[in-house]
């Protein structure tokens, strides 16, 4: 039950969003930007990002949204996200990436976790500046999120089809002012999968 | 000494501000709208919501930058700001702003630490929806911003006469592009004083 008197047809962030439009709109102008360039790290690797860090947060409602844009983003390979949620070092990914989330797991806890080894680790992997100037903002934007998020205690769909869904349509649009807009239909399930 | 490559003569977020444009933009954005409303929270309060929150996560760049912020909306009433770092339940405040510091501190820690009982006890104190509102996004924001400017090691300036004269700039003039610019001439301690 959220805290605050928000619009309980939509879930997470975004009923916290159509609740307050004018923070709203430079909250999804940096998710768009941080999270759908694809300079450097693709979609997909900030996604995992993301996940990785809000799974770090346990908030459950941006570890499944992300996840699950992740998983559209690796075209449909659900095995390779569920491995950097259970052990990144594991997974199927690029060195590169391991040390990036070796450096955004740091960000998690406080940035001055941080340590000069773990950026040296990164470059070493041929990691840009700005791979990681977007590695650290993206895990200390999720920090925001999930804090939004879970301090208003805004609606977690426990309906865990409705998070494909909801990606697939960022996946298509972005995080514009439709992800929070009530005069926007929400895509049904017959629409996503035709 | 920073991690990335950025402008040395510039300090703390704003070097990484610079060396970012793109995402510079919705960050300065968020600040702007959220820490300068007037609707409900007063500039005061909603820097020293920031300050708070920077000070419990011991970043030292944006504690004393949005500490001198409120100095600056107070009309130089530093003994409030001190008190709210020292301990705002004895600070000379309404007890209102120290219902909401409690949520900001919550949120500090972590959403889902925020509890009903914090909500209530805010809203016995006539704080709205939308004050609750603010007081989460801003605590969630300075998780952020703290994060981004420690993870990444920027300048934090020692010389303590700095922050008062960047702080007047930033209540004169707002978070625009002018606070990363390059371009944009850094004022002197005459033009301030003047």
């Amino acid at each position: 039950m959220p805290y605050i008197d928000v619009d309980k047809n939509l879930p997470g962030i975004r009923s916290l969003m159509a609740f307050r439009p004018e923070t709203a709109k430079p909250l999804s102008d940096l998710a768009e930007v941080l999270l759908r360039d694809e300079t450097g790290l693709s979609r997909a690797e900030r996604e995992l990002i993301g996940m990785y860090v809000s799974y770090l947060n346990d908030c459950f409602y941006c570890h499944h949204s992300h996840g699950e844009l992740a998983v559209c983003y690796l075209n449909g390979n659900r095995e390779v996200v569920d491995a950097v949620r259970k052990d990144y070092r594991q997974a199927d990914i690029s060195e590169k990436l391991k040390a990036l989330l070796q450096i955004a797991g740091k960000v998690q806890q406080d940035g001055k976790s941080v340590q000069p080894g773990d950026i040296e680790n990164a470059k070493k992997y041929q990691a840009t500046d700005r791979d990681i100037h977007d590695t650290v903002l993206i895990a200390a934007a999720f920090c925001l999120f999930n804090r939004y998020v879970d301090g208003l205690a805004s609606i977690a769909p426990q309906d865990m089809s409705s998070y494909p869904l909801r990606a697939r349509q960022v996946a298509e649009n972005g995080y514009g002012p439709h992800i929070y807009s009530k005069a926007q239909p929400q895509a049904s399930a017959e629409e996503i999968h035709s």
